[in-house]
């Protein structure tokens, strides 16, 4: 059998004591270096495949050091602390020696409580009445979603007409891929720098730091399988070279799956 | 001259190479342990009194692994890798060996570019119009801010009859104390746990993690000084023993200061 793309992308082979071995695959290569959310899920990645691993993933922020070369890398991934039902790690991804990513997590056992979706998901057209992909691949990772945006597409003129930052879209794998963490992580960073949306715009950006909150367990996510995604961004604030971006992820259901936030550097 | 009392609660004496020696203010105390506002702006303090520092925050996470005891405590903090305009800070909080917080920063020197603020602030009836501190002083942290909420008290009645979970306040330290990254960085973690208000029910709540982007640069906080701060906060999602936090924080006169995401436990 033929591991998924994504899979291979996020692959790591234990070094043994916190240490993990992988490699970016071109199949998800941005601008420069892999795509973002495929940088992050492998830092999550190795919290999963830790053998002193607590529970699920609550929360994960990466930072971006620099941009990854296309070249093997080395993830250390160390649990700082373990309570009973939380565990807290710190994750460093080095290429050549140097760090490239920083990141946190912490798990937990999860338990049964109370609970309520306060932001709904936004209406908005089916992906099947949208019909076909239509966020432009101009890297080669967008080819591996289905990404149908429904509103704040990127724009086709760049003459600074931009008014707001609001995306709202469709998104699953591309091949079709059961959902999982590291794929919600990954899916958390599909949408465009909003900045090129508020100003109509093209400048250079890169995400400089995202976390992401994991709202479902797996087996949640499991039971959403390969179904699509509803997904949505906005900024709050741009200035002085970053802005900030809040994101929502939920299932076609309207289950929210999992919330994020990233600030972004951008140029001009 | 006596330093401010936020600032003894902050404050760190250099040990070398990466490692600074604190201790818990009682005059931040919260239920357990201190403020986790207090306890984020010490992180973030580590870094900005680091002699490798490079620029000012952009980022902070705080990840609170445990309580911390009221005690003496070590914050090490390292810078992971240096940029020309970028620094990745990687940050922990030990007390008697074991680890009780761990973090990361992104300090950055910044340039001016186009900006604008795209959230706006809530209108709201003035500070002076309410004429008073309004927020229950519980613990005695709450004693060292003046806040007045505008929208979303905490709930008076434990009936079960909450139906949303937005706040609104304005706040300052108490005594006045002109605004600086750490003080900005505490005041993004003053919202009570927004459980208490969705549900009119007082449940165990604790942060787990907390991001701040920061959107002012110090001569712009240094300029709003020690006046009225303005803060919204709401949740986006509750389940399973967890719930989101977005919140907001704005100058008097509407410019956006700083935007938070934190992630907090609750019972049942």
């Amino acid at each position: 059998m033929t591991l998924h793309v994504f899979d291979q992308a996020i692959a790591l082979q234990p070094l043994g004591e916190d240490r993990f071995a992988g490699k970016t695959s071109p199949a998800y290569a941005n601008m420069v270096g892999p795509f973002g959310g495929v940088t992050a899920a492998t830092a999550l990645n190795a919290v999963l495949q830790h053998p002193a691993l607590l529970g699920e993933p609550v929360a994960l922020t990466v930072n971006y050091a620099a941009a990854l070369a296309d070249a093997p890398f080395e993830v250390v991934a160390r649990a700082a602390r373990t309570n009973r039902s939380t565990q807290h790690w710190v994750v460093e991804i080095v290429q050549s020696g140097e760090t490239v990513l920083t990141a946190t997590a912490v798990t937990a056992a999860r338990r049964g409580t109370w609970g309520v979706d306060e932001l709904a998901a936004p209406d908005m057209p089916t992906a099947d009445a949208l019909g076909q992909p239509n966020m432009a691949a101009q890297v080669e990772w967008v080819r591996r979603y289905d990404i149908r945006i429904t509103e704040g597409a990127i724009p086709t003129a760049w003459d600074g007409s931009g008014d707001a930052s609001r995306t709202t879209l469709w998104m699953r794998d591309e091949p079709a891929r059961p959902l999982d963490f590291c794929s919600l992580a990954a899916m958390a960073d599909v949408f465009y720098p909003r900045v090129w949306l508020r100003r109509a715009t093209r400048v250079p950006a890169g995400t400089v730091s995202m976390t992401v909150y994991f709202h479902a367990g797996g087996a949640e996510l499991a039971a959403v399988g390969a179904g699509w995604i509803k997904g949505q961004a906005s900024a709050q604030a741009f200035r002085n070279g970053f802005f900030d971006q809040t994101a929502q992820v939920w299932s076609e259901a309207g289950r929210m799956l999992a919330t994020s936030h990233q600030v972004v550097y951008f140029k001009e």
